[in-house]
C-alpha cells in the first residue's frame, strides 16, 4: 500500500523487532509501532494496535519468531510464549494457523522459525492478491460494493482480503462505488476502510450500519464483499459484529453475498460456527469513542447516559446457507465441505 | 416521568413561549429550552432539541399556537408559519396531525389555537398511557426486550410509546431486561434511551446496532418494540433507520416485532410506504460526535477519516408485512389496511 508517497506492508519484522502501522492513532496519525519482545507483540495485538485476520496471522507468526530469539533454547520459555500469544485474541484462526508453522518450524533453529514467520507474511501478500484476481471478475463495471469493517490493507500484509478485488478491479478502470459500513463499536469502517479508500482514490461513502436494509431494499447494492476471522468446516463463518445482519437482509434481498478470506482462515478441526469462540470485548469500546477536535487536539469521550451498561460482541457467525461463495487464493468456493475440502486438498 | 425528584414533561406551553427538555445537552446535562416564537419552537424541532414523533407532534401544534398568538389577525402571517413549521421534519406524521388540527381551531381564535395544542398534548400522553396498557400485556414476566432508537418519555410529551409497556411492566414488578441498541448515527438509544432506563430503574443494556442478529440468534430477544414517525395507511411504518433491519432479521428468527404509536402517527391518505418522504440529513452527524472527556469537558470530535464523506438517511420504512402487531391506544391490530381502518373509525 501506499501511504504519503512510499509503499509499507502493513506489518514486518526487522531484526528482532516487528514493526506495525498503529491502527489506533489511524486515521488520524499515521505512525509505526515498534514491539521489540514477544510480549510487546502480544500487547499489540491486543490491544489492537495491529488487527485485522491476517494481519493478526502474520504478528503471531512474528511474536513466536522473536519467542524463539528470546528463548535461548529453553524450551519452556517458547511454549509459554506460544500459550500467551493465542490467548491475545481467541476468534481469528490466522493467530493459530500462523503459530502453529512457526513453532514447528522453530524446532529446528530460531533462525528457521524467523524464516518461517517471514514466508507466511510473503505469503498472505501472494494469497491476497490471487484473491484480488479472482474477486474482481465478479465486479462489473458500474458495480455498487457494501463492506463491512476492514478486511482492506491493513487488516492483511497488504491488498486485504474483502478490499482486495475492490482495489484491483478500480486500479484496471472499473467505474466502481464502494458503501463502507462504518461498523460500530471500532469503527473500523469510518476509521480504517474510509481511510484507504481515501488513500485509494476509490469513490465510496461511509455509511452507518443501520442503514444495510435501506441500501439493499432501493437496490443501491450489487454485491457485497467482507471478510473473515475463522471459517468452519461447513463454511459457518465469524466475522466482525453485524457481518450475520447484513447476510440475513442480503438473502431478503437476493444480492450475492461473499466472503473474501485466505485458506489459512478456514479451521478444519471446527465442523460447524456453533464451536467457534466469540470474544466479549470491553463495555468501554462502546460507552466512549475518540478523535481529534477542531483543532486537531485528541480527546476521548463519553458517547453514551452515565450509570449504563454495554454488551460488546466482537464476532458473529453467519451460517453458511447465507454464503454465496468464498472468495479465496484458489478461486471461488461454494460454501459447503465438499467444495471447501476438495479445494484445500486438491489444489 | 421523574427528573431528579420532580415531574416533568417532555414539552409544554406557558404563556406564549414552548418549554422543553433539551436532548440534545442530554445525557450529560439536564436544560430546559425555552423557544419565545414560533420560528425558534421550528428551530428547536429542526436542530432536534426536541424529537421523537409525539414530542414533535406537541411541538408542532404548540408551535402553530404561538404563530396565532404573533399574527394579531393577520392570516397570511398564520399561513405562511404553517409552511414553515411543515418544513422543520419531513417524515413525523404527527407533525402534520397536530397543526392541521390546531390551525382549523386557530380560525375562531388565537385562544382556541391555544387550547386545542393544549389538549393534543394532553391526549398525547393519555393515548401512551393507553399503549403502556395494551403493550403491558405482551410482556411476560422474564421478558427481554430489544427496543431501537428512543420511543420513550423524551420521544412523547410523556410515558412514550415503545418504551411506555416497558415502564407500566416494570412497575407492577415484572422481572424484565431492555437490550437498547445503541442506534447511530445519533445515538438515541445509547443517550437518550438508557438515561430513561437508568432514571426509571429498569435493568438493561446499550448494545451497538450490530448485535441484533448476534441476541437473537443466541434466542437472547423474546420481543422487539419501537416506535413509528409515519404509518401508510396498510402499515408500512417509516421509523429511525435500522428498523427495517431488524425486522427481517426478527422475521428470520420467529421473535415478534411491534410497533406503538398512536393513531395520530398513522396516514391514511398514504396508500403504502413507497410514499413516505424521506429525511436526508447532514452527514457531519455521521462524522463527528460530542461528549464529555473525563473532566466534564464537551467536546467534538472526528471520529471518521479525514476527507471522506457519509450517506445518512434517517429513517427507513418497514414493510406491513414483518410487523406483528400494532400496539394504539385504542388496541393490538393486525397490520392491515381493514385492520387500522375498523379501530380508526369504530373505536
Amino acid at each position: 500500500m501506499i501511504v504519503n508517497g512510499s509503499h509499507y506492508r502493513t506489518i514486518w519484522l526487522e531484526g528482532s523487532s516487528v514493526f506495525m502501522i498503529d491502527q489506533n492513532t489511524l486515521p488520524f496519525e499515521f505512525r509505526i509501532h515498534e514491539a521489540k519482545t514477544c510480549s510487546e507483540t502480544c500487547d499489540a495485538i491486543r490491544t489492537m494496535i495491529t488487527r485485522g485476520a491476517g494481519a493478526i496471522g502474520a504478528a503471531a507468526g512474528f511474536a513466536m519468531a522473536q519467542a524463539y530469539l528470546e528463548s535461548e533454547g529453553n524450551s519452556k520459555y517458547v511454549d509459554e510464549a506460544k500459550i500467551g500469544i493465542e490467548s491475545t485474541r481467541p476468534t481469528a484462526h490466522n493467530l493459530f494457523y500462523a503459530v502453529e508453522k512457526v513453532y514447528e518450524a522453530g524446532k529446528t533453529s530460531a533462525e528457521m522459525a524467523v524464516k518461517e514467520a517471514q514466508r507466511l507474511a510473503d505469503e498472505n501478500v501472494t494469497d491476497a492478491e490471487s484473491i484480488a484476481g479472482y474477486g474482481n471478475e465478479l465486479i462489473k463495471n458500474g458495480s455498487r460494493i457494501l463492506t463491512h469493517c476492514n478486511a482492506g490493507w491493513l487488516g492483511f500484509v497488504d491488498w486485504g482480503s474483502a478490499l482486495a478485488p475492490v482495489y484491483k478491479a478500480h486500479r484496471e478502470g472499473k467505474n466502481i462505488f464502494v458503501y463502507a459500513d462504518e461498523t460500530r463499536p471500532r469503527s473500523q469502517g469510518a476509521r480504517l476502510t474510509a481511510w484507504e479508500l481515501v488513500n485509494e482514490g476509490v469513490p465510496h461513502s461511509v455509511v452507518p450500519d443501520n442503514t444495510g436494509a435501506y441500501l439493499m431494499s432501493k437496490g443501491m447494492i450489487d454485491l457485497i464483499i467482507v471478510g473473515a476471522d475463522r471459517i468452519a468446516a461447513n463454511g459457518d463463518t465469524a466475522n466482525k459484529i453485524g457481518t450475520f445482519e447484513k447476510a440475513i437482509v442480503a438473502r431478503e434481498f437476493g444480492i450475492p453475498f461473499y466472503i473474501a478470506a485466505p485458506f489459512s482462515t478456514i479451521d478444519f478441526a471446527i465442523a460447524d460456527g456453533s464451536l467457534i469462540p466469540i470474544e466479549e470485548r470491553s463495555q468501554e469500546e462502546v460507552l466512549y469513542s475518540t478523535g481529534p477536535d477542531e483543532h486537531g487536539v485528541i480527546h476521548r469521550i463519553r458517547t453514551a447516559a452515565f450509570d449504563t451498561s454495554a454488551l460488546n460482541p466482537a464476532f458473529d457467525v453467519t451460517p453458511a446457507k447465507y454464503v454465496t461463495a468464498f472468495i479465496t487464493e484458489k478461486g471461488i468456493i461454494k460454501p459447503d465441505t465438499a467444495d471447501l475440502l476438495r479445494f484445500a486438498t486438491n489444489r
